[in-house]
């Protein structure tokens, strides 16, 4: 959480339906299109995180009876599904082996059994946080195109909005969800819903029961007014402008993802020299926002996680549902930097040392170290040029 | 926003699932039983505003189909019958004249004819701040219950909770919900709802379907594990504490509504001084802690808004829907004191001047200061008795 | 303390000889040059309070031995001349009569009897703020120059500065000192030193010990390096900076010293017409910045400061020295408002009444009120043509 | 600058002599004290920097004519001469040469020639941060008892109080003097004194003219009415007492000393290993808050400094004097941890490499990972014991 973010947060109640608030949402949603990949979508915000964002996205296009396809690689996957199913649709749930990724061929095989089209949408999730996993959106989007399918493609985006690249309009996705607390580094609060015209329309012939995330009702009042209907949390709004300003005009998102994906290999670098495993079993399909490493055997990943949070405070998350005691995972997003990242694969290295792993403390550290001393040298040539 | 308030909530991001909060959690829920009067209810967060909380009232205790009674007086018990119909319902609008309140003579004859006991729930709002009028939620509560009638009671608090005082178990009310952002004095977003053991057993048999503001796993997971099961704003939950802090156990919620009352009157004593109208016509009814006040014939009620705004530093609220224009709103809530209703007074005089109004600049704040002395000598007697 | 300076100043530390400084403290002085009315002198920034500023003034100007007249007519006048005196100066003190003020007459009178011309400075405070008085340095200033008098003429600005106009260079004064937490509306913590010329030239023959506040070495980095000499409070410059920018950019000086003239007529018209005295002899002469209000007889100034605080919440300054007792000081400096002033009006009257004196409760808000409805209609014609 | 310290210091200003300041000055020095080793001296605190407190500790000690000895081994030693100077005494400088330590056999055959005792006091400065060497001020004092010279011993302590040991009362110490800014985390703005009986005797027979920098005021309106003669920056004192709570109650100081050698000494192991120098001679006396780095021939410091600022987000200090461009140095105090640390030593090796130094990139990483890898199974030993 970034100070100059909490600062701005930090202001004095405004009325949410004063003048100041219809160019606050204006640069707000100008500058999420830049980061969604989009100029013809629609943005909505709600109150919510990113589970009531998928909430929004679930309630609008599918109604009770309808079929959809969920497609899962882990934990996040299997919890969009089991939102569809909560509104009445037809779920099956497709899922892949942990470690593997949603490809284009899983979905292919599943769709072309649907000849009648009667798949009213299928659900993907961009970055799978509990195994590392991140699905190539765009070839899965083509796919489904390529086959000529209608069916919506609705994508959780909530750990790789902002972190990790999306084109939205390109890839021709239907809804993309995300919640402000991970890739755009605010607190919770804030669902962020981008629909595209297909599903906008769609939307008016659904019948499931909605009136808080309908989305209709906030693109009128945003047209109309400029406002949002209900009360959104003011305080977040200035913390997310300021946030899409670091990202979007200071950093720039080209720099923010080459940024992140040098530090995630930093990271897989070290642990390789560790001889510690990583959960992703396709190097391509490797997240560059968090990295779920597998504690050698006989060693407790929670012990590993504890001993970085009491000896080293440093925090790594625990391994998820069957994962769970075999996994930490690293994470490396937001506006992290090189040298943090060295912090972090040295809390790493030390608390796996002292939660009895047989690793050789220094050598992770010296792969990172090398990596990066590399693409430094690099940049610097570049800049010569 | 009291600074204090502010400064709580200006504390790095937290982790929703980490130590801290389930102690967090309990002092908050433990301190809003006290705000609702209730120590057999349940209370559940949800991300969300004071529509989250009506959401949430709403979607767990009525199906689609079901009969309910919506009694208004004003703009908001309007919107509360229009969200239990966004679910399916079949709502009744029982809707008092702008002025009035809803008395328990308007709910037992409605009630009266429903001898089968078909209406499942009916809503009310506790304090209507679109006219400043505030409905005996207890004598209307008694009278449905006299009648042996086992609708559910739905109450609207989203502009009373911790102003004016409310027993939810002795009034034997069965939900109740309100945002943070009025009388909590906090920004928006969090939802609060407090659930009678009635309307909990009620909700097993709703078919409304839910997943975000269902309660059940809200009340699961926090009594297996503490936590919330969906990440919550964790800034606002700081404030909330501190807030709650102030109200319940510094200055005690006999004395804030006491102070709130006092306030209130010497607003109504400045108005008619100054032969200023308001829209509340039963005096034993007029809010403590909006007063809606109308404007005399020919003077814009707006103008004497932009007055206030623009020459004054102040703001008032405008009047709602068929109000507008007529009707300027004066907030007397929140952790106002008594000079600075002097100068919200102060502020009201000159901005009705300033709008052409034939007010005697001097007459209202000469009454409400002649009574807030008045008051002030009786506590000083009072404390040295 | 304005809510937008006290964020200024949240910022992490910088580094006092990094970049940004040479900006910073650029953009500080050469806005400081507009509140003290000067294109011509030198502002030197020390660590310290207005007693830093005075130190600063006198170890620069005064050599031991040498004569100083030091009028006063009140306890701040009486300081600077201890200060003088601490550093070995034979100090005369020309103390006016209390709730009178230093006049040019008076100036005179004592000057003229030093026709050789040895007096090597003299000090007047601008704004006597333990009676309420305000000296017009321009004329005072004037009446040394026409007598064709050498003596430096240093100048308390510490409750004046950014408060009431004082034109530096068409005076022709030759040091004004200040600290930053009176008008300026920051914590204590930097001294501004305002030095002509004629005070730079003389400061090298002076021989009193000096180093910290010696502002020669200022002046040389400054100029050399665009620093200052030693680590000064970074956290206070970036609210100095936004301070200054209120005052001299957005409100603009001109309509912040009419504000203050407006509003401390105000609080002297509600004590006029509650039969209150006022310290000040000559209205001409009334600060802007506070009044030194005179209690009845048999009623303890203190009881009604006591009053303020613990019934009202509003502060009241107590009398300095032999006035404690007999005089509460009403502050009307910094950011106050028109409604914020009827509110500390109204303070004052319950104050009083609950202290036990015989006042009219509501007679002196009316009286002000009616004065700033006048102003008030009158900007509004103004602003009309 | 933690950031809890900063939160403490976003107060609303608080009246400099009202009811909270005496028992937020007694938190405050009964703290100092433990910080310096002391129950019997006093301790006073100014406005101003390190520069204020030595200049406090000079008008009080020492008269025009006067003879001191000032022993140096860098830049603060020498401008310590210089302060001295400054007041008229007779000082002579006793330089070591740059890299070397004042030892207790330097400044022994110094005093053995003043068999007179006409040395009035002699300055030391107990961490040269300019060079990275600390002086063992105990066994240099314990000499000069030895000698059973008179001579009053003033210690700089502006870049070790907090972070080094210090037994004020235990090694017969006059007077030390601090800033807020270094060890103590905080913005600069608060000079810190503490005063032996001796000195506080002696002091009354000084003839330096002084007022601000007088101590005697101070201890006596901090005996007579809790406060401080003159206003200090109130909103530092706020984060003093929170900065000193989290150095004296939670970590504790003899665990900060202990955190503040191992992480030194991990630098030291680096820069050992990338074959990379540093100025202090001797290992015994090399310092645990800073250490000055000697670039490889060839090799300009100020290119590593920048390569550290605009490639890797770290600062460096510069070489001060005529260690600048052959200097670089890296600090190690305050709030630091272990992988802070590890992070700091990545970017000293990446920013060597990027200025043309030969190192090895990771071995310096390596070294420091390992010899705290060694340290913290340690520490976990001694825990199971």
């Amino acid at each position: 959480l970034p100070d100059r973010v909490l600062r701005a947060m930090e202001r004095p109640m405004i009325n949410h339906r004063g003048r100041e608030m219809p160019r606050l949402l204006e640069e707000i949603i100008s500058r999420l299109k830049v980061v969604f990949g989009t100029e013809r979508a629609r943005i909505a915000l709600f109150p919510g995180s990113g589970a009531g964002a998928m909430e929004a996205a679930v309630v609008n296009t599918v109604s009770a009876g309808d079929r959809v396809l969920a497609f899962s690689c882990g934990f996040f996957g299997d919890l969009f599904a089991d939102v569809v199913r909560a509104f009445g649709a037809r779920v099956e749930l497709v899922r892949v082996e942990t470690g593997g990724a949603v490809t284009p061929e899983v979905v292919a095989a599943r769709l072309a059994s649907d000849s009648g089209g009667r798949v009213k949408a299928i659900t993907l999730v961009h970055n799978e946080t509990s195994t590392g996993v991140t699905c190539d959106v765009g070839a899965v989007a083509a796919e489904v195109r390529r086959l000529g399918h209608p069916a919506l493609i609705l994508v959780d985006m909530v750990s790789s909005l902002g972190s990790l690249e999306f084109l939205f309009d390109e890839w021709d996705v239907d809804v993309a969800v995300a919640g402000t607390q991970k890739g755009l580094m605010l607190p919770p609060g804030i669902a962020v819903v981008c629909v595209s015209e297909r599903a906008l329309a769609s939307s008016e012939r659904v019948t499931t029961p909605r009136r808080l995330y309908d989305w209709r009702p906030v693109f009128e009042t945003l047209d109309a007014e400029g406002f949002l209907p209900t009360t959104p949390p003011t305080s977040l709004l200035f913390g997310l402008r300021e946030a899409l300003a670091m990202l979007v005009e200071e950093e720039g998102l080209a720099a923010v993802y080459k940024r992140h994906h040098r530090l995630a290999e930093a990271v897989r670098q070290a642990l390789a020299a560790l001889d510690v495993g990583i959960v992703c079993r396709d190097p391509a399909r490797a997240s560059d926002t968090v990295t779920a490493a597998l504690t050698p055997p006989g060693v407790d990943a929670n012990a590993v996680i504890r001993a970085g949070l009491e000896r080293l405070n440093v925090e790594f998350g625990a391994g998820i549902a069957e994962l769970n005691g075999r996994v930490f995972r690293i994470g490396h997003m937001g506006s992290l930097n090189d040298l943090e990242t060295i912090a972090v694969v040295a809390g790493a290295e030390l608390a796996l040392a002292l939660a009895g792993a047989p690793v050789r403390v220094g050598a992770g550290l010296a792969a990172a170290q090398c990596y990066l001393a590399e693409r430094l040298s690099a940049a610097e040539r570049d800049d010569d040029v």
